[in-house]
């Protein structure tokens, strides 16, 4: 699988050109997804940015459709973020439009201009109000973008859209990405299959909350939008929102959910209630499908060598185990050293301490792996550098934090910051 | 001036060396400092745990010296912070004693141990209570510190200990530093000269409240050591606390200032009030001092390639501007950005959104330099993308931010982050 955008230095040595391959950490391959009834897709090549690949995303949805969504919380959100804010609240949807190399953020008046031809075209091609186009544009901020470039291409697009297709799908957004991220859950409801198929891109400028991604779930169980909302802020928690690369949050972070109802054609009764059994196991598997995305950004974070799982334990609170886990996760100076293969458990102190939360040096107790490297506020009796090094080799590390306070804990995952990051970064709008 | 620590890797090409060269940021010399009477100062070869090269700085205070002091806020500072913090009340200092190569953080009753006994035999060489020694240790943390390697030689420093070797005293304490920083100002109280010396060291784990770093600060003045608090509380802030390299918070972080009033003896009448107009014209000249050496830490930021002002404006509180002053400083992909000398202004809108404090898209300038590269939510009309890509070849890059919705204003300093951070800080323990 070629990586999809090149960049180039010309001003470092050879040995920090951006690699052209995909992420070590990536999974052997993307899921098996099986079709999904109610739901058709297409992509398209518009130029945008990217020559040569398809950068145009489509995805038609049948009457009926629900919808959910969760956005940044960045006060300069992109203006696809706020065109679906306020189509939001209606909870119908009849078309996705995606497109990556450009983020139409901070672009102003023109901005929204942009929004408005898109899902108007989109809306004409699916025969729908456009106010059930939902959107989404990920890329370079500041840049206008210039919607005529894609929007001519929409009336075809949803002629060919057809069922199917997820990986073209979620190759069409990818940015930075090496690998396109794609996950699937069938669950058993009223005796039928429902399935459950996410796709999702992000690799930088990924922090909760959120994460700098965008994530796209459908789904053809039968669920009104206000329970389908109410299963996905009860998920994002535990999987965007515990996910960090590089401690930033983008403009367009955009989770939509997408209910096309198409089960009940085969006799699954629609959810309709709160208590409904079937909604926590449909609320479980989409947990599933939320986790499993948001741990393939972290396998594709930028430059990533090592992927890592960081619990805290014995805090206060679930709140503060969380601020805990965010600030080990997100210091420049852990993330090198685990880079560096370096057990430095002393730089996972420092961050404990600048949490600036409750916590006692004098309690404190930390593993790396099943290694305890440190207890009681000092090096561990038994500490054994040679193991903890040989631990730090794997390209899966676990920090593991015992505060001994309380029985607040809070799991999130990162990944480690290497120079091939900052080659990245240091000129991705070249 | 030859970097004192060598770190060489052995897994990365020849280009990631850790250079043993100093900052290309480093002030071209180190300032000629007067003496101040009062003080003396000695340093010794302890091989805590660098080789030839002096780590042990012992600095002598006349009777009567009055101290004040900022700590970290980190909740798990090291056991020398812990020792100052309850020292300091009393206000009375005859004896500094720090160490570079060891940090005696995370080191539990041993660390307590430690200081203890440094504290003891600095006492009986300076000839004055335990009580009255001030202690910081900078360096590895969780390695628990020998003080008996260099307890010993505390009695001879005393003795030889001698006004002036500023510089000396300076690079005793280097650790990752690659240049001794120093600063001076002299004031006319009561027609005489009263001086101010500063040093400090710092170079990562740099980061409000407080950067990581020791700074120690001397004076003739004769001013009570309440008031020598109040002067450094109220300049602390635009200073120390103003500065990030990378976002992560020391266990040591560490401001002394000492005030042996031997200007007295010239004349000078002791400050003992308030509202003394003389007051202002020292709190004026410390804020000098430890604005000169906070900026120093910064230019010696670890692998710092530029040297970076944020002001942002407009903001609705000062307090308000230096949140987001502070998410534009310490947000990887802008300092990534300016190491690639990318005008990406986008990712300075980014950081203003995520930072969470009010600010309207609509209404934001930014300016690199003298340039305006956006306004009003949206690119600058004018905006010429060779003009501003040509000023980030600058070594000093200012940024700054207009949010149109108050009077807040907040100035913060850092370093641009470059593959040279991920060098030194892959492997610092090794």
């Amino acid at each position: 699988m070629p990586r999809r955008m090149l960049v180039t230095r010309t001003s470092l040595p050879p040995s920090d050109f951006v690699t052209t391959t995909i992420s070590p950490l990536a999974p052997a391959e993307f899921p098996d997804m099986p079709e999904i009834a109610g739901v058709r897709i297409a992509t398209a090549e518009a130029g945008i940015k990217y020559k040569n690949r398809r950068d145009l995303l489509m995805a038609v949805l049948d009457e009926g459709s629900q919808v959910a969504g969760v956005f940044t919380k960045s006060r300069c959100p992109s203006a696809p973020v706020e065109w679906c804010r306020d189509s939001l609240p209606a909870g119908v949807a009849r078309a996705l439009v995606v497109n990556s190399g450009n983020a139409n953020a901070f672009t102003g008046k023109k901005g929204q201009a942009a929004t408005d031809i898109t899902a108007k075209a989109a809306a004409q091609a699916a025969g729908c109000d456009p106010r059930n186009v939902f959107l989404a544009s990920t890329g370079v901020i500041g840049e206008p973008l210039d919607a005529a470039r894609f929007s001519g291409l929409l009336g075809k697009l949803a002629v060919d859209a057809k069922t199917g297709g997820w990986m073209d799908a979620a190759k069409a957004m990818m940015t930075t990405d090496t690998f396109p991220k794609g996950s699937t859950r069938t669950i058993t409801i009223d005796g039928q299959d429902v399935t459950i198929n996410g796709i999702a891109k992000g690799a930088g400028m990924i922090a909760p909350d959120m994460a700098t991604m965008l994530c796209f779930v459908f789904t053809d169980g039968p669920i009104r939008a206000d329970l389908l909302q109410l299963c996905l802020n009860r998920t994002i928690g535990a999987s965007f929102n515990s996910i960090t690369v590089d401690s930033d949050t983008s403009t367009s972070d955009t989770v939509l959910v997408f209910a096309t109802g198409a089960a009940a054609k085969r006799g699954v009764r629609t959810v309709e209630s709160k208590g409904d059994r079937r909604l926590r196991l449909f609320q479980a598997a989409l947990g599933d499908v939320l986790g499993d995305l948001a741990r393939q950004v972290v396998r594709d974070g930028e430059g990533a060598s090592k992927f890592v799982t960081i619990d805290v334990e014995g805090a206060k609170s679930a709140r503060s185990a969380k601020k805990i886990a965010l600030s080990i996760a997100n210091s420049p100076l852990v993330k090198t050293a685990i880079a560096g293969e370096d057990a430095n458990w002393g730089r996972v102190v420092m961050a404990v301490g600048k949490a600036g939360e409750p916590a006692d040096r004098d309690r404190l107790a930390i593993w790396f792996g099943d290694t305890r490297v440190a207890v009681d506020g000092e090096r561990d009796p038994a500490y054994d550098e040679a193991s903890a090094s040989n631990y730090m080799r794997n390209s899966e590390v676990a920090i593991r934090v015992d505060l001994g306070l309380g029985s607040g804990r809070s799991r999130v995952w990162t990944c480690d910051l290497t120079r091939q990051y900052i080659a990245i970064n240091a000129d991705y709008r070249s």
